[in-house]
């Protein structure tokens, strides 16, 4: 298992400015620290990765589409197409970085609601987006994870049961799940067997508290997270993820309106030593 | 103790065509029933009353503002007046039911953001609208049960300890707080804690499961829950707050797309059972 660091918490484009802060994650034992990629060209991300390199951090990206002129499941074929080119670049971004996945709410457009749940025309032509999406993936050897997002974030879908009948739909090796602990925490009536159930299609794991704060402070039931994650035979990222009022846009988008911690190094810090000392108990 | 169903799983305005539904609510055992207090008259509420008399439920009443157009924390002393003035006239139908609390999100505009925290004029203006509508709550004798909302849904009060600071600004003895399940489960590092903390406030209770479908069948740690309410010696409402997709607008409003329940009788019945149960359980 690889402890990882979304890098959220301080910024939606990591560049050299950032290179003090990767090194004191490297220093406090994380494996790697996940990429966000909405900005920038391939080249600027292999610079990155080199960068990573060198400090002895392996990567993650993650993505989202925040503007409804790219949705993948529009009845609209021009909207549909700037979020397969839109993926079609974040890949190519994710592999220059030297990332194997790139997980997030990848299936449809953050924050886009038609007033009520996910139609069958909808969930088709999600489909055929993601095989050319999926084949695309292949060709440059990234995983999708899609995630689950909680109601209030997205309606096409909000449970690992979802989503996973619909990786099934779309049959395409490199499209695959990730789990996250504080959407399952939400709309999942059993957060951990529905990590369980569907722990075949998991490719990636985001820890994240109940409030989006330090992991451990909580109220995910972490001894049972871990035991189950651990007694899956899942060997891949755990990787924290929590949000701060820093990046303005980012707060707006998560709706965070408060501080979760009294500061970024408890996040991760603390975060850290959660997940190693969880994961040997539950050894 | 008190058990009561809140009338939101099929309705926003109960009527005599609800006469049979609030019958077999009646027979399954509940002590009373939410009204929802979004349209009409007092007398109409007077007359639903009535009903509720001959039938044998007590109840509650329950609102919410979803129009910007009123919103008691806006700059703008007509945007405040209007949800004033709207508050007043829920206070009366309230009054006119025989409801002794009026609950709800009823400090701010549902789903309206400003894109960063409350500043502290708006929690101003927010301490004066409440002292007006506290007064006028006290005329009648009906307390208002303000309650804090997860992340995505507002942004002047999240948490218990937020909300509790907020009403003892207020400091009027007819605005009070309610505790829900369902958003503390959200927001509160600690949902049972930030009950027990904060219960001097808390004149009402909405039993809500984590997914908001059939208390009881979720991941709200139930037992340790009835145990500190009846501890602290708590002996209102527990009111099961479910939401279902009937309602198309209030489906858009709380972001319900997928059904909680194979039926609304599912809800009741099971949920009253496992309040009973729960309760009895924790003596």
């Amino acid at each position: 298992m690889k402890v990882g660091m979304c890098m959220f918490l301080w910024t939606t484009s990591v560049s050299k400015k950032h290179e003090a802060l990767l090194r004191d994650i490297k220093a406090t034992g994380f494996d790697g620290v996940e990429i966000p990629v909405f900005v920038g060209a391939p080249d600027d991300y292999k610079k990155l990765g080199e960068m990573l390199d060198r400090i002895g951090l392996e990567r993650t990206a993650v993505s989202a589409m925040g503007d409804p002129a790219m949705n993948l499941i529009s009845p609209d074929a021009a909207t549909r197409k700037a979020g397969i080119d839109y993926m079609k670049w974040a890949i190519d971004c994710s592999a220059a970085l030297g990332a194997k996945t790139l997980s997030g709410p990848l299936h449809s457009t953050l924050g886009a609601f038609s007033g009520s749940g996910p139609t069958s025309a909808e969930k088709k032509r999600s489909v055929a987006s993601q095989r050319a999406i999926g084949d695309h993936a292949g060709k440059k050897g990234v995983t999708i994870g899609l995630e689950a997002l909680n109601r209030f974030e997205c309606y096409l879908v909000n449970t690992m049961a979802d989503l996973c009948e619909h990786i099934d739909a779309i049959d395409r090796p490199h499209i695959k799940a990730m789990y996250d602990t504080f959407h399952a925490n939400i709309e999942e009536a059993d957060p951990i067997g529905a990590y369980t159930k569907h722990r075949r299609n998991v490719v990636h794991i985001h820890i994240s508290e109940n409030d989006r704060g330090v992991p451990g402070r909580g109220n995910i039931p972490w001894k049972e997270t871990f035991a189950a994650i651990r007694k899956s035979g899942y060997d891949d990222w755990l990787t924290i993820e929590a949000f701060g009022r820093s990046l303005k846009d980012l707060a707006a988008a998560t709706k965070v309106w408060r501080d979760f911690a009294e500061s970024p190094e408890a996040v991760y810090r603390e975060g850290y030593r959660h997940i190693r000392n969880g994961w040997k108990r539950a050894a």
